[in-house]
């Protein structure tokens, strides 16, 4: 950490800052400039507390130097993750596509549109049996059922499964039924729930808050991995501005930030970020050509009648078309599909 | 809701969506413009499916009429509501102050903190005993023994209480010890913690998310009035936008937005939306000005060595001497205090 | 138009504003829900001012039903429009690379990055004379001698040329040596500036704002164009969010949803909006493969010495590099380039 | 500067930059911790060009430990600038109120607002004769017509005058008939039009541009100023964020940061950033209990006729109630009104 201390800090006000920072076993280096000294701080900072030394005298600004995830961090684990889903795999050789409704609605309609992602070169069955819905009036899923639904679908399709978590006993009853765990945008921060899916053993997609930052986001997969679960994936979902001609932004430049920053594999999710089916195949196509490792998209057999986020669903014959499309673009960048 | 048609659509896409919303037993009300034709939908839009109708060929958009929220609805309770607190009470008539440390620390800090900010007006004890921290490697709070604390230095002062809870665990020990629960930022939209707010029986107050719309935010409420427990106080602190002058930005102007919109309680917190103690004196003073039923304020005995939010939390002689400064201001505004 | 009224507003209210819209010479239509009345307002609703109508008692919200912008709209000029800028042109046919450094230096550099964008695939040299910089203390262009020096580079390679303007002077001078003009994006709702660089008779590159709205956007478009010039090519260049990691958000999404909107050519910035030069061929070939008719990317022959914008910048090896591997992907798109 | 290395950079890197610097004729201070040396920069770095030293290998980033604005700075000017405009003073000691409508309509209309806004206690006429709109078919302005109406109410009344420019032909206009010109939001960085305000000798009062920081703000007020005008003042008008229940979010605490920062008197304007009358009076007492100079806000004699921005202007009435209510507030901070 670098301290920056106000220009033309009094003498007395520097030694202080030196004095509390060696006090908790760490060493010092002064610069002094024309008008400002820095303090370089050499060890541990965590033993200093959070930023305590904005209340110094004279103390400008506080400059980090190092991240504060570790396990998540490229530095530390310079080659690229592979995570084991099922029978698939996510990763730098795959463009892994999870498809699948918002919420599972029923058996039959589950199975319909396994069978039908799976034809189109899905590898992974999604769908919603905890829903998180802005408003409690809103259709809330069909809890342990709809977990089971997924298993019947992945069984019978050969399909590997994901749903959302959104609690300790769906975290407990997902590891019954489903393949790989997903944190919601709305759950990131929810440290409690972060932790639990690192204890449960299962793959995580942590889906990126709806106002996260990069590093927090990474700091939230480090929740996971340091409870000895380092199979986690990211999802871009989308970030919220103030444009409303799209649901949320998609940050398509998340990807080769994040390339730079952590060994995690990648997952773009252009229906929820763009909330329009107009707008997924292009978002799709470009997330495949900045090198994203998959893509989750939702699929619905009717989206005028889905109980949730029907504007944003593909149609089956959307999604085949897609898919279609995408294979020349996982050929330029030497991905499987 | 109210169904915009693309301009000059088609007869026959008109009618497909007059058709599917009166199968839904709801009646429809057209009105052809030059360009536009709108179509009035009369009765529960539940019915319909989320948004479902963006589907049908020619929809242009969907608008609302009514807002999602009732239960926290000024529309159907027009008087500004009460929450009893301990022995204190939250609403029109009292300006009222939360205050404490950021984290409970030990015992001893705590009792000191009490001490002061009684003293100086407080009427609640506010004090983290489960941390939610960006990096697993931050100090993440005393949990149950931090209630624990906060139950004594209540009692030894005759404060009321207010604990953060992040989990069903963490509420049910809650129950035992404080006064008013706290659902805190990032768990704004975590709707199951909501639900087991509604549920604990204890008040709760809920700030509002990073990045929640105030619509958003208020139907995060009515998920804990709908379990039965209307005692909800509402908690500005600040959104995220690009400015990085401050920590977050607060809005202020979600205050009298909020007295349009409900009649719950509003407090405000100038600390953790400011990031800076510089900044607390002049932005509490104009959540005063602008009506807010409260204020939140971070204190600390020695913020310089607080193990979390130092730089933003008063001393003893801050805190004091700004209760006195926001006197006069209570009485323009006649509040109690 | 269409005009929400408050729930269970008063029979006088709706009679005042029936009576204030008729008076206009606009025709109204009621449709009266269980607990909302709506009214349609049909005719020119610029006859009413703006939004005034939600002074009247108990109006709740108005409701535009058509855009603003007419000669932008793809709803009047269904076909995407081709723009022809020196012996280039900018349409659904071609994928146009804009080349060439953030600031002209000197002659001789200029010439020297213009063959090398030249031989590498570019077709438009872009350099800019007139910089706005954020600090009055930062180099601010070579102004008029820039302009030469772009003509100079333009004839000797038969690159087509463009430069940014930032007042009616710079657009006077523009016209004498170059191609195209640009409009900035910190100019982009200059309405001044627009309407003058309407009348110059140049095609405009415009930049969307970094704050701007897609409908801004599009109505400062027809600002140029109701002077005359059809000749607009929109340039997405990233929007300000809370994100720190890049300089900007690239809002890649504008692209679809532009598609929808209007006929008008749009190109990408992928090295404004990043900010960092190993972020833009990633972000180029998301771009190219979500169907952009272009792309504008800085090149320096020298990027740790240049007067601005240098860590942008790619060297000349990083853009050949990049158009290499763009070819398959505009094959794909079905692209000339 | 500090320049921050990559965790266990290279000698070899690190002896490049460090060379790089010292050519330039800036010392260097190095100083290694256990995995990150980091380069203290002394001496005057805009001998460095921007930001370039970013494409050295192995530079992590780049932090500033001074400001680029310093005739803004409080730094070299600590004691708080009080501006005259025609009659009257914007500064420590008084409270300062702008008042008028949006757009100068008529003259018999500015006339009969001029009379009331200064009845009611406001020093300073505003009013728009130069109209910077989204869409080129809204209501532009009466130009120079709408600043002679402005003179004769200013004459009429004792108020000093405010209009916007847009133009240097607006400037050259404003000379000849008002006492202050204002540069609105969406010109905050419109720079050539900043340097024509500079010289023009009028006081200026610069708006916040709608996503502008707070240091981008002081830096187009070092634009002005570096011209030999120090007569700016600053004014918080909203920022743009993602809510959308106001107009914009108006940022309070803009003006405790900016006290910090600069000796610049600081007005808010409630109008245009809630964009409803309603949220005028709470916010304008807001900003005067965080010690703003002034207020600036909309009043009109018939808002739901002004031909723009009737939402939110104030009608004589509430106008009149609103500085009534405002007097003890005033009181409170010690400002004459």
């Amino acid at each position: 950490m670098i301290i920056v201390m106000k220009p033309n800090a009094a003498e007395a006000s520097i030694n202080a800052v030196v004095s509390f920072v060696q006090e908790k076993g760490l060493q010092t280096h002064l610069s002094k400039g024309d008008e400002v000294t820095i303090i370089g701080v050499i060890g541990n900072k965590s033993k200093l507390g959070d930023e305590a030394l904005l209340r110094f005298p004279e103390v400008a600004k506080l400059v980090p130097v190092t991240e504060s995830y570790k396990l998540a961090n490229k530095q530390f684990h310079p080659d690229p993750s592979t995570v084991k889903v099922g029978n698939t795999e996510i990763g730098p050789n795959n463009l892994t596509i999870m498809a699948g409704p918002c919420a599972v609605e029923t058996n039959d309609q589950l199975m319909v549109i396994a069978k039908a992602v799976k034809e189109a070169g899905a590898t992974i069955l999604r769908g919603g049996a905890y829903k998180p819905r802005t408003s409690p009036y809103s259709f809330q899923g069909l809890e342990e059922d709809g977990l089971k639904y997924m298993q019947e679908a992945g069984q019978a399709t050969g399909l590997a499964t994901i749903c959302e978590v959104v609690s300790l006993d769906a975290i407990n009853a997902a590891v019954k039924y489903v393949d790989m765990i997903q944190i919601g945008a709305r759950n990131m921060q929810n440290f409690y729930l972060l932790k639990e899916a690192g204890k449960s053993g299962l793959p995580v997609l942590l889906k990126r808050g709806l106002c996260a930052t990069i590093d927090e986001w990474l700091n939230a997969a480090e929740y996971i991995i340091a409870e000895g679960n380092p199979n986690v994936v990211l999802c871009e979902r989308g970030i919220r501005t103030y444009e409303t001609a799209t649901r949320n932004t998609l940050d398509l430049s998340a990807v080769p930030v994040l390339r730079e920053k952590t060994h995690l594999p990648i997952i773009v999710d252009p229906s929820h970020s763009t909330g329009n089916y107009l707008y997924v195949p292009p978002m799709a196509k470009a997330a495949v050509a900045c090198n994203a490792d998959g893509l989750m998209i939702e699929v619905h057999n009717d989206p005028a009648h889905a109980l949730s986020d029907g504007p944003q669903s593909l149609t089956f014959d959307n999604f085949s078309k897609l898919t279609k499309e995408l294979r020349p673009f996982t050929q330029i960048v030497g991905r499987k599909f």
